[in-house]
């Protein structure tokens, strides 16, 4: 039994997702920019989505982690304790006056009560409900419905704040503030929760050093795993090319893969990532959005010297020849529906393209993206329909909801 | 048989409603603010939700006109074609070179495919698949996917572009330019559709003379029938105080109305008419935002001469009062959820308040807005929930979507 | 005597500036946006800078006359009043109840200080510190420092309002609500002032009715008379191509002009005008910005039947041909100084092309533009120096300042 | 011989000013508002303006120390290169194929040019015109005229990188990355400079660590030295109440200080920093911009132990009452112009608060502020204007633009 991810669309084994709860009830017409949403969600309708989902997952074999668990049984350990804690509550967050007392607020949470306060944040309102009022500054400043812990309400987005590549794990710096949070609950996960620290699992790699490696960010719905010791990476908005790079230094260096591919994608919310454009479907084939044309991009490889890279830049024309060549084959298949431009940026915008491969030639998408499910099964492909009419709200779809921890390489 | 709407929640007997079709299929990430919605629709989940709230209606007895139908059978008499397209299609929007081919085009339609290019729009290339190009710089300079004559997707309000009040109706000059079309398609409606025109029915006055009393706007999602002769209405960032004026000064001359209570709304788009806010539940009993707060208020009465207005200001805390003294009691009862500020924010979002009476204290609202509604029942309110997650990204609820045409006064 | 424009940089005869006065002093930096500027000015030095130019002008033999005279002057003429207060105080803005008593108050006003508010706009306070309140809900529901008329900050750009093209001159329709009630100003200038009225002046064409052509707005800056007939105009974000064709028609039915060329420009605030990325400085050369690159055009000609036009498009590699062909020349010459992206940024900002032929290559320009002035120096053109400091912060330069009325052909 | 600042308004010795240069002509209408002005600056004229004032200055006795000097004499020294270039060069921003070159390449430098670069910015066109590519993703990806090195345009307002408190300095964490930068600059002048490390200078506290303490952010435009042990800090959008606890506490275990009075400011760009609407002028004397209002205010004092504060909250109508008990008053003067609403923001706008004292009740001040200049004036005060027609263009005046190293205590 062990951990990895040998491929973007071979038989799925196992994924991380988090259940819709509390984060989510805090988004308000307000803060929703800030927070990275476009529309407050109907919470309870979003779980039943979400169920929905996991409950087709399950059903292909796969199963299913909650991160909602996995939090809470790393918060009994005490070290998972401390680290979460030790980080979140910063004096420079939370100045010299406060910070003791909030911390030791928290500590006298039992671990469910403390995973839903940390992902779901905490207003003052709140913590004067049960706590009295430090003599702090920082503390008095705050209104009674201010958060002095923010709500992390993009926990729902499993893919982007670790992503597994071949038999190791990137707990990844995150690029807005309003997700930042989120990657010490994945080192806590990671280290601590029995699952992966304990005998029974094999050892894996750890390819990054978590939030301290700011501002080299990089997210997962950016990181394509193709297999055959290749990766897709986007430089997108969050995910920079210095980042690439050291993660190809970590790669190469333990020889879990041998090339990679980096897009260059335009710096825009609206291609937030890689994986709301481009997905793999099969072995050989893709699925991208009409309106992203051609991109430069770069093939880095392992150098002369140990330490060494060795950097090929592609025009944009040579884009689909460049991923090709990084799986050893003549040419991949890139399927586009065929629509006008106006209903092709509306499948896009509702993750038309961001659906989840659970074994070759299988995919999950969301139901409302009629037209390019229907292109997909007339391209040959198994189209799993899920609702989204709440979930699609956050703007990500089936492959950005789901975290990857075991899936076999194709036909390996 | 006639048309007049006589309160705001006596039995309601006729409404026109607009079912979605081709205009929300054109709305995409990039037009959406300029039309004036905070999201795409998925159009065919939008229709079933419509059809469920239309048969909602339909099963209380309400009979429900479709907009569609309306327009559709007034383009059938020449003076109706004549009136639209004469307003459409203006050299100052055209130019002298291409006005009269588009004309020409759009007058070989029938009167279905005329009626749906009016409301969902008509691309360059479009146009250019059934017509040949004209010699005509502003058609040149199009690009092929761009509208020239832009979609109406907000025909699905229909309680705004004209309002019942009493024994006639206000066609509505409206405030933005997305929404100006909207008015002449009713103006073709009431004079020549034979439901309106012909001789059985009652005749009714017009309180306005259209798009041409710009920049005097109104809309009807800032009017309430309050019954008794009373109006009440929100001077909002579309609403503006000479409208009401000209409003007021009509109505007292027919002898239709003699109190109109005006309430100075904050110019915000998240509180674009009163009726997201505030609406009428039961004869004296309304539901209101907790955080719309006290806002100053005007009562305006017939004066001393024929057309004289007698006006009385009233500051934010006499608000409620005010109204209670158009309707003649001594106090209303206002309905307001207790939650914390995010959760009602969000339901105002979502149109919490936004609810459609069907008779006195039966009203019709979103599902999502599960607080409230379970709320307005522990109050003693009959609450027919109706689907609304496609609906309800346009920022409207039951009452916004729905223009009563006949509705008894209450107790009468 | 009269008034006419044959040219872009022939000897220049006469021009109408506008002093800045109280307008300016309304700028603040919460309305400027909405007022069309970016900053505000210190309104003392900018008149220093303004009676500077007019200054360099009257050195070079340029008669300038004043708007602020012209409009004073032209409402001592009852005629004129009535005009101006007529369009101005309309009940659509105004409201039934309040627009009588506030036109009555400004027809009290002697001609300077109604031209004073007309321009300078008035405040609720101000109003009131000499007339009583009406009693009207408009007017109550406005703050004590609300604007009950707005100012007009951007009359100092008097290019743009009216252009005179040959022997007539359009009265514009202007795109932004900031700057529509100019138009009427120059509508009673040009009807009833004594200059251009009586008997001693030579008759003229007027090319437009005003605002009322609005949408079809256009606006001066983007008009550059090419001379010998021709007329090149931007369609930007305030020039639309339905004005060119209207334009055409007149100019070609009065046999003033046979050629317009019309340049597709990008519709971006920093490209307001053509004239702020290019003009004319000698009889077939022009000075463009680096970063505007080449432009769709389309070549507009009398056609076949009296109102027809012929239409000619050209891609855009052709601009500079097609500029060339309507002056019946193989080629023109267009400078662009050779200066870095950041730099020639900055000058295009700071209206470094938008100069004011004097004569055959001598122009003004703003001092602060020195990369641009020594460069056109070197290429043989007579640079004169002015100070904008103050009035270079609204984005116009002296080409925006002025609006020839009077002015020589080239080689005439 | 020593550094201390004893007061706001005691006789002022020498300061730190930073002559406009490079980093100004950097400033493009598209890259101003990332890098914090509002404006591009005629660099030449900005240049003549601030010799002005440092004439002005010297003129009343004051040492002025330019920073570009101090940056770059201490760039003669290998501990202060390997600070900056160790700070600047981090493999997190340049990733690890390109760091060590471009590193190696401001290795080279001498130090006036290394000071112009580190300040200025460097584009990649720059870069490549004197070194050869690296192999490196990071660098590819950038385009020829994009910044490698982004200039820092806001070391014009050396007030706030670093502050000086009675015996000591704090150099700050910035709360922007726009000037993130400049802090390490700071840094090193302070430890390396031999102006402050040598020998014959009094040995003086530092009371912050740098940017490290981000995001406990403080700016020194919000520390206003009160003298007699108290300070007054504004709790803006830059400084934050943590910064000011931590700070209290450092002050107060050096004996440096017994009071810090914070005040809540509005977190908003227009009152950016304290000092751009209230600042003090004489020993009881403030200036305060009449559309400020009153905040709620904070006293901080030493607690019982040894590294406890007391906190007393006041609410806003006793602001006034709690900086004059800081300095030990009955009360404090406020000064407010009295002017309208329009007229006032005007004047805020351009700084018009936001003067600096060269001794008790002399003030140096932008002309441009008339009104207010002139208050003063009758007020009692000598006000010296200074040139700002550019300078002001970053909405910073010449508090803003100094930062006083040696003042005595007032009556001292």
């Amino acid at each position: 039994m062990g951990f990895h991810v040998d491929s973007e669309v071979g038989q799925l084994r196992r994924v991380i997702m988090h259940r819709p709860g509390l984060e989510l009830k805090r988004l308000t017409p307000t803060n929703k920019d800030a927070l990275l949403f476009d529309d407050v969600l109907w919470v309870r309708r979003a779980q039943q989505e979400h169920d929905g989902f996991a409950e087709v997952l399950r059903d292909r074999g796969v199963r299913v982690h909650l991160f909602g668990d996995l939090l809470r049984e790393s918060l009994d350990l005490p070290e998972a304790r401390e680290l979460v804690l030790g980080r979140v509550f910063d004096e420079r967050e939370f100045g010299p006056l406060a910070t003791g007392h909030l911390r030791a607020a928290f500590e006298t949470m039992d671990s469910a009560e403390l995973a839903s306060a940390l992902v779901g944040g905490m207003t003052k309102r709140e913590y004067l409900a049960r706590h009295p009022e430090p003599l702090s500054v920082r503390f008095h400043v705050w209104e009674q419905d201010d958060f002095l812990l923010h709500p992390l309400p993009n926990h729902l987005f499993t893919r982007d704040t670790s992503a597994w590549i071949y038999d190791g794990v990137s707990v990844n710096a995150m690029r807005w503030p309003a997700r930042q949070r989120e990657t010490v609950h994945f080192e806590a996960v990671y280290r601590h929760h029995p699952l992966f620290s304990t005998g029974h699992a094999r050892p894996f790699h750890t390819w990054s050093r978590g939030q301290e490696c700011y501002p080299s960010t990089i997210e997962g719905g950016d990181v394509l795993v193709l297999g055959h010791g290749a990766v897709l990476i986007g430089m997108s908005e969050r995910t920079t090319p210095q980042a690439v790079e050291m993660l190809a230094r970590r790669l190469f260096a333990a020889g879990s893969a041998h090339t990679i591919v980096a897009l260059d994608l335009p710096k825009r919310r609206a291609l937030m990532h890689l994986d709301t454009v481009m997905t793999m479907v099969a072995p050989d084939v893709f699925t991208q959005y009409a309106g992203l044309g051609m991109l430069r991009s770069y093939t880095i490889e392992p150098g002369a010297g140990a330490q060494d890279l060795k950097v090929t830049d592609h025009p944009p024309e040579h884009m689909h020849r460049a991923i090709a060549a990084a799986l050893g084959l003549g040419a991949i298949r890139v399927l586009t529906a065929t629509q006008d431009v106006h209903a092709a940026e509306r499948e896009q915008w509702d993750d038309g393209c961001n659906v989840l491969a659970v074994e070759p030639g299988v995919v999950v998408a969301y139901e409302r993206n009629a037209t390019t499910n229907s292109y997909l099964r007339d391209e040959g492909l198994e189209v799993i329909e899920i609702r989204g009419s709440e979930l699609g709200r956050g703007r990500g779809g089936p492959r950005c909801m789901s975290c990857p921890v075991e899936r076999d390489a194709v036909g390996g």
